[in-house]
């Protein structure tokens, strides 16, 4: 630390230049190799450095360049997201001096070598975290060194540490319900037709969501083809005060920045620990004002996770942290076998969504009847309403046409999106190979197909399906169809789908099997 | 994989660009956000890209620019690492496809979840290591997973894989002998004075030796002070064979690739376990051919190993991967309390060295006693030497001056080095603040305090000590000088000092506290 807490004075200041890089999540700064005011060998071993501006200060990553005409020996250039984060105008005057890391990593050391957080060492972690003070490194580090085991009082504290970085939203009501999937499972859209359901009903639904980064969508991104998402903590109030629900993206609101720096970390390496992904969901939770929370947990071959012994431990873990913040959490757990509705991407999911809400024929059953199983769980905790009445109540709600009619007012209320909705019009029907019926469906080559053939980014991309496990199917019959806005992306995802269809044809009577040896 | 495995017909190619960004050891490509053969959306959730012309490919982390002075729609930028070792000419077409992490990194997903790696999935990791398909997080992945533990059968595996990555030295003697310190005490540059006596004997040792990454000077640059040391495995070949003995640079020779990438993410998270350094410095024993080695192992308060235990268990893994792979390794505790001779940085280093080499009245007698005893023990490894005689041997050779011409040899073999080499004429004394005894000394403080004042980039800054552990000093009276070029640096280092100076100064006479109650 001594070396960078005394130059402020020594060393002559460099001149910002805005450097058009987009470096993602993490602060990088470019200087000169002939820099007027630094020796950039200086550095080496320290490849972090602090920018200062009276009060202001930025820690950063260095790079360096032999380009004058990127930034000039009396300039320091700034990468997009550190020039927004550090606020100052091009040519202002800042100065430079080789940096530590942030203090809070010696409790990472620490944990590296077995030992237990301190509650006030995770404060510190998630404060330097969600101030960008953390490399990537550094983030992967606390990450890997929390995965080998995390303590009860280890995981409260980062909970209440995650969910204090950000913003704090209350409520005037006194019971604020609120569902989760931990995710995993191709269309899946109850979100969409839950929460008209119960804010039809009268209760507060104030449901945020991701937008997809490695599946073909999140609920933000779908509900996004009907209506806008990114949609600020002050209008959301509004439109809860207007609709009692909404359905927007939980990136504008900011609920638990530090959570959305961990997740950046977290899905390049595919690291997703159980405590990891409890804190992620219970602190946007304890942030957003929940008061009572349900839990979907899909259990399935190609499911997140794989059994009921797994789903169980998750579920005390979401039941432990509920408790101790006065959280009503109930978990429940799932079919998750295949995909739920016959859509995978923005637009077939919206076409789903609506296809329920509207009641029409066509509309996927298991679509409708997990949302159904899930809207009665949140009545019930409406005391007016009398117990084991949940699901006929959610059923008249939808089945009346109250839930569509408070679904056109939650859009109407969030306005208009400005993406394109039409599908895509680009098609390629994956076909049977043979007789039998559907045995198995693969979750996750699924979402691979319907991302390469252009979701989320294209929302008329994905996949409609035509068969689920069980139904029956001859040689040359459509499984599904795959749809996309662009033909080398659709050629991309046929090829794909032709090494990996990602469907199982079983023997026509699956019961002849128990007559085997 | 699936989606990078198909791209390369259907995406148009790009124009490879040379940008002059240092990025260190990443390998970093820059596509512009109007790119005319690829959306930069696509990539979301996919920051590494795949680069491919012919049989050539490249893994890369990407950033995405809206600058097309630097990057046009039609173009790829590279940045210098990834120019360099992608080797194809400014121009040239190459296509580019989204890229999952290396295959590996499931093992290493897995030894995170708490399984051990399997030797084979080693091999892969230091494969895919050494040929820069790791992201520094996810090398950060490979060695937090580590941290947590190693079985020994990894311990070895990983030995193996990483010398079998870089250059394997063969030498016709059947003796090849080598020393090396676990380092953190600073000066103690034995290495520049047991080399000369162990080849004056006639020996072979051929001693490659680090740079400092993090500490004021490695042995390489303080004999960059007297020769050239960046020698290549050829030159080293013909300068062992004139001399029986060298005093390189190991980077330029290459003995071990994945272990300087390893360490360009160890030093700046401080992760530094035993396994992974006995792993390291085994690797480059095994790839130089090494047959007899010898261990120095440094024990105080502020050195590496704090006490006796420490330093046990450390042995035992030197010995037990030294016996696995055949190399004689004999491991000793030294006096670790505070530095060895008097100077820090390496032109005050050198000039120890010298000043020992030459018999002067002024050497310093710390740093001639303990290489005389570390040559004594090299020398026993002679089969022809009588047993026990080493440290008479070691001591003749010395004083005899055979030693001093041996080293006048290996520096005209090595040539001259380019380097200013003069000592830093800025100067300033830090005096005591009272009378007594020389209680202890911070060699971490010590180090930091070189390093600010310029060391090691600065050849001729440092500190000269005047005072060490047990001597008595009387109030203003000073206890060493900072040497620098550059007045804001000593300014600097001169600040640092008033705030912790290293020393600790305690009562006249140590036996008189007994009688405190």
């Amino acid at each position: 630390m001594a070396e960078g807490s005394d130059t402020d004075n020594s060393r002559p200041p460099l001149k910002v230049r805005r450097v058009s890089l987009d470096t993602g999540r993490e602060n990088i700064v470019v200087i000169s190799r002939h820099s007027s005011a630094l020796r950039p060998e200086i550095f080496r071993g320290f490849s972090r450095v602090e920018l200062k501006r009276g009060a202001k200060a930025l820690l950063a990553t260095l790079l360096i360049t032999d380009d004058d005409a990127l930034v000039g020996s009396d300039e320091i250039g700034l990468s997009e997201p550190a020039f927004r984060r550090f606020g100052e105008a091009a040519g202002s005057l800042v100065t430079v001096s080789p940096a530590a890391s942030p203090e809070s990593l010696d409790a990472v050391r620490g944990k590296i070598q077995g030992r237990a957080f301190k509650p006030a060492e995770i404060d510190a972690i998630i404060n330097d975290l969600s101030h960008y003070r953390y490399s990537d490194m550094e983030i992967a580090a606390f990450l890997i060194g929390s995965a080998s085991f995390m303590t009860s009082g280890e995981l409260l504290a980062l909970v209440r540490a995650m969910a204090a970085a950000g913003t704090q939203l209350t409520w005037p009501n006194p019971i604020v319900v609120d569902k989760h999937c931990i995710g995993g499972i191709p269309g899946n859209r109850t979100s969409m037709i839950v929460v008209p359901i119960v804010a039809a009903h009268g209760l507060t639904i104030p449901k945020t969501s991701s937008r997809a980064i490695t599946s073909p969508a999140g609920t933000a991104d779908t509900m996004e083809v009907l209506a806008r998402v990114d949609v600020s903590a002050e209008e959301m109030k509004e439109i809860v005060a207007a609709c009692r629900g909404c359905l927007i993206w939980g990136g504008h609101v900011n609920l638990s920045p530090a959570d959305d720096i961990l997740i950046s970390v977290e899905r390049p390496l595919c690291i997703d620990t159980r405590e990891q992904m409890v804190a992620s969901i219970m602190s946007k939770k304890l942030a957003a004002g929940s008061t009572h929370l349900l839990i979907d947990l899909p259990v399935g071959p190609t499911a997140k996770l794989a059994n009921a012994t797994e789903a169980m431990r998750l579920r005390k873990l979401f039941e432990f942290v509920g408790d101790h913040f006065g959280i009503a959490v109930e978990v429940i757990t799932t079919d998750g076998r295949q995909p739920i509705g016959n859509g995978i991407g923005p637009v077939l999911e919206a076409e789903d969504v609506m296809a329920v809400l509207a009641n029409e024929a066509n509309a996927p059953a298991d679509l409708r009847e997990k949302s159904l199983r899930l809207a009665a769980h949140l009545l019930e905790y409406d005391p007016q309403l009398r117990g084991g009445t949940g699901y006929a109540r959610a059923r008249d709600l939808l089945e009346s046409g109250a839930a569509l009619k408070k679904m056109q007012g939650i859009i109407d209320a969030q306005g208009p999106s400005a993406c394109r909705n039409d599908i895509g019009r680009l098609t390629f029907d994956v076909r049977a190979g043979g007789d039998g019926d559907v045995s198995e469906i693969d979750c996750l080559q699924l979402n691979r197909l319907a991302r390469t053939a252009g979701a989320p980014i294209d929302k008329g991309a994905g996949i409609k399906l035509f068969r689920k496990i069980g139904d029956r199917v001859e040689k040359g019959q459509p499984l599904y169809r795959i749809h996309a806005y662009d033909q080398a992306e659709l050629d991309l995802a046929v090829a794909a789908a032709k090494r990996n269809s990602g469907y199982a044809i079983g023997a026509r009577h699956p019961a002849s099997r128990e007559t085997a040896p």
